[in-house]
C-alpha cells in the first residue's frame, strides 16, 4: 500500500506538476506529442500525402492515441479527486483529445475532431511560466469580460440589421440573383456588413446595389463601436496596472491613484 | 360600466405592464410568438421547406397574424391615450408587425416584410429588466450621439471621395471592364473603400489597378477616423461613470473615485 | 462709374456673402444647381437613360454649364482681387466645374469630370453655418495633421511590405496563377493587406496560400496602428475642448486643466 | 601610406557620413539609384516591356549592379571595422542588394529578389534628417514592442480559432465544395476571419454558411482587441511626450503640462 501510494505520489508530480525537473520534462514531451499529432491530422487530410504515407500516418496516429489514452487514464488514477479533474476545463479537453480516433472507427472523418487537441496547447503558458503572456491574456480577458454587456447590445443590434436588410434584399433581388431564401440573404448581409465580401452572392439590380452600399458604409462605420468599447476597457485595464501599489496602513484600502497623498477612504496619510 | 372599466384596467396591466406576474407572463408569450413568427417567415422563404410544409406554414402564419391583430386592437382599446400609443415607436412597430400578412393577399412576397416584427424584440430589454445591458446601450447611444457631427463630416468626405473616384474609374476602365455607368462605378468605389471587395467588378487596366490601390490604402487608413471619434466618446462616457462628480471643498481637487471618502490631495473629508 | 461701383458692390454681396438674405438665397440656388448637375452627369452615364432622355440631358447640361460660366465670370469681375480669388481653393474648384463640358467638345467622356463640381458642395458648411459640423471637421483635420508624420511612417512601412511580398509571390506563384508581373503582384498584395480581397487574383499553390495567410494576419493586426495613432490624437483634441476656458488674469496663459486652481505659468490664483 | 590613409578617410566620409556636403550628395545619388533599380526590376517583370526594351533593361541592371558591387566593396575597405559593418543590419541589406543579379545567372527569376534593395531606402530617414518622422517611427515601434506580449496572446488565440474552425469546415463542407484538405480549410478560415474574403473558396451548405457567419462576426468583433491594445500603448506613449515628469515638492501633484512653471494644485513653484 505504502509503495502504491509512493508511486501514485510520484506519478502525480510527474503528470500534474510543472515545477519539478521531471514534471517539466513530461509536460514538454506532451506538448511536442500534441503539436506532432495536430500536424499529422492536417497532413492526413491532404489526399496525395495520405495515399503516399498511409501506413506511417495511421500507425503514428494510433501510437499517439494510445499514449494519450494511457496519459488520461493515469491522470484519473493518480488524481486525488478524479471526478473534479474530469469535470475541469483541462479534464474535458484531455478527454476530447482521446475520443476522436476511436470515434473514427465508427464515423467517417471523425478523426478530424482530433484538432481539438490543439486546445491542450493552452497548457503551454503554465508549463513555460510565460507570466508576461499570462498577464497579457488576463488583461485581454478582463477587458473582454467588462465589455461583454456592451458588446452583446452591439451584436444584438447587428443581428437586427442583418435580419431586416437580408429580408429586404430577398424581396429586391429575388431568387434569380442568388438571393434564394431569407436565411441565405441574411448570410449575404453578414458577409457584407462585416466587410468580408466573398462575392459568391452579390447584388445585380441598381436598387440592390444602392442598399448594399448603405450596408457597407454602416458596416465600415459601426466597426468603430466594438473597437471603442474594447479599447476603452483595455486602456482602463492598462492604467490600473499603473495604480500605486500602496495600501493604506489604517484601513487597508487599495487602488490609490499614483498622485494620491491621503487615503481616499479614511483620510490617513500614505507614505 | 364599472365592470368594463375593471376589465380594461386588468387588460391594461396584462398587456402594457411587465411588473406583475401575469403581465410578465404575457410579455414572455409575446416574445416567444415573435421569435417563432420570424423563424416561420425565414423557413417559408426556403423553397424545399415551403413545398413540403406548405399547409403548416400558412396556418401558423395566419394564427400568429390573428393573434397579433387581436393584441394590437386590445392595445388600442385599453390604452388611455390610444392615439398617443399608435404614434409611439412601439405603436408603429406593433402595427408594422400586423400589416404584412394582410398585404401578402395583394402583393407577392409581401409577407417577407413580417421580419419587421423582429424590432418588437427590443421590448425584451424592458421585460427582463436587463439593466446592465440597457446601461450598455445607453453608453453606446450617447457615444454615437456625441460623435454624430464628426461622423457626419467624415461620411460627407467619404461620399465626395467615392463620387470623384467612381467617376474617374468610369473614364479609365470604361464599360468593357464592368464599369458600365457612373452610379455603378461609385458602387464599386464604395465596395473598395469599405474593404468589402466582392470582386464582381474589379479593375483590369494597369492604371485602374493603380488608382484602386490608392483607394484601398485610403480606405484602410481612414477607417481609423470614425474609430478614433467613437472610441474617444466611449472612453469619456465610461470614465464619467467611474468618477464621482464631487469636488473637494478645501483644495478644489476633482476626479475622485466613486468610493472616495477623503480628498486624495489634501485629506479633507468629502461630503 | 458710381452706378457701376454700386452694382459691383451689390453683386459682390450677392455672390460672395452668405450673411445677407439675398446672398444666402443665391448660395442655396447654387447648391441646388450643383447637386442637380451632379445627378445629371451620373444619369447621363447610364446608357438606357441617356438614349431615352438624350435631348433633355444635353440641354440641361448646357444650361447649367452656361449658368456656371456666367457665375464664374461674375465672380472674377466683382472680386476686388480677381487673381487672388482665381488662385484660391474655391477659385480653382469653381473653374474646374466650368471647364469639363467645354472639354467634352474635344474629348470623349470629358464631361464625366464634371463630378468635380461636387467639391463645390464644401461651400455648404459655410452657407448653412453648420458650426457644430465645422468644429467636427476641424477636430478631424487637426487630428489628421498631428498624426501625419506617424501615418507617413506607417504607410512607408506598408509600401515596403507590399513591394517585397508582391515580388516574392511573383516568384512563388508565377504567371500561370495570375501573378503576371511584379506590379500586378504588388496590386494583389495591397488588395490582400488592406483586407479588400477581390479574389480576381488569388494564390493557388500551397506555399503561396501560406504566405498570403501571413499577409492577411499582418494586415488584420497592423490596421490597429493608424487607428491607435488617430484615436490618440482625436482623444487629445476632444480633451482639449474640455479644458477650462479660464484665462489667467495676470499672465494671459490659457489651456489650464479643469482642476487647476493656480495658473501653471505665473502661480496667480485663478477664480 | 599617409596618402592611402587620407583617401580612405575621405572615402569613409563620402560613403558613410551624411553630414558633409559631399556625403549627402553621395547618399542622394545612392537613393536615386536604388529607386531607379527597383523600378527597373518591376518593369522588366512586365512581359511586353521586357520584350520591347530588353537590351536597355539588362544593360541598366548590370550597370547598377556593378555600381552597387563597387560601393559595397568600398564600404568594406574603408570601414574601420569591416566585419562589424558586414554583420550590421545595413551591411546585410547592402549585401542582399548586390547578390540577386549574380544569382540570376544561375537561377531563373533570381533577379526578382532585387526588390530587397527597397530595404535600403530606410537609410532615407537618416540622410534627410527627418527627425519628426524618426520620432513617429520610434513611438510606433515602442508601442508595438510594449503590445507584443498581448498581441502574441491574441494571435495565439486567433491561430487556435482558425485551426479548429478550419477542421470543422473540412468535415462540414468536404472536398466537393472546395475544402479539399484541413490546411486549405484553415487558409479559408484565415481569409474569412481577417475579413479579406477572396471568394475563391466559399461555403455552399446551409450549415457551413451558418458557421462562417459566426466566424465573420467573431472576426469583425475581435479586430477590436489588437486595436485596443495598440491604441492604449500609442496613447500612453503620446501622453508621456506631453507631460513633464516633474512632481511638485509641496503637494506631490504629478502630470503637469510641459510648459507649467507653477504647480496647478497648490501654486508652489516647480523647479
Amino acid at each position: 500500500m505504502m509503495i502504491m501510494s509512493k508511486i501514485k505520489q510520484d506519478l502525480f508530480e510527474l503528470i500534474f506538476e510543472a515545477d519539478t525537473k521531471k514534471g517539466k520534462a513530461f509536460d514538454i514531451v506532451l506538448l511536442i506529442a500534441i503539436v506532432f499529432s495536430i500536424i499529422l491530422v492536417m497532413l492526413s487530410s491532404v489526399r496525395e500525402i495520405e495515399i503516399k504515407h498511409h501506413t506511417f500516418l495511421i500507425t503514428s496516429e494510433w501510437i499517439l492515441t494510445i499514449f494519450f489514452t494511457i496519459e488520461y487514464t493515469l491522470r484519473l488514477l493518480v488524481s486525488p479527486k478524479p471526478i473534479k479533474y474530469a469535470k475541469s476545463f483541462y479534464g474535458i479537453i484531455d478527454l476530447l483529445s482521446v475520443i476522436p480516433t476511436y470515434l473514427a472507427l465508427f464515423i467517417t472523418g471523425g478523426h478530424a475532431f482530433m484538432v481539438l487537441r490543439s486546445l491542450r496547447l493552452l497548457r503551454m503558458f503554465r508549463v513555460f511560466k510565460l507570466s508576461r503572456y499570462v498577464h497579457g491574456a488576463s488583461v485581454i480577458s478582463k477587458a473582454l469580460k467588462l465589455s461583454l454587456p456592451k458588446i452583446s447590445v452591439f451584436l444584438f443590434g447587428v443581428i437586427m440589421i442583418v435580419i431586416i436588410v437580408g429580408s429586404f434584399m430577398y424581396i429586391i433581388e429575388g431568387e434569380e440573383n442568388g438571393f434564394t431564401s431569407i436565411p441565405r440573404s441574411i448570410y449575404w448581409a453578414i458577409v457584407t456588413l462585416t466587410t468580408v465580401g466573398y462575392g459568391d452572392i452579390s447584388p445585380q439590380t441598381d436598387f440592390g446595389q444602392f442598399i448594399s452600399s448603405l450596408v457597407m458604409i454602416i458596416g465600415y462605420s459601426i466597426i468603430a463601436v466594438p473597437t471603442g468599447i474594447i479599447t476603452s476597457e483595455v486602456h482602463s485595464a492598462n492604467k490600473k496596472d499603473k495604480y500605486s501599489t500602496q495600501v493604506c496602513s489604517n484601513c487597508m484600502c487599495e487602488e490609490h491613484d499614483t498622485d494620491a497623498v491621503f487615503c481616499k477612504q479614511c483620510g490617513e496619510k500614505i507614505n
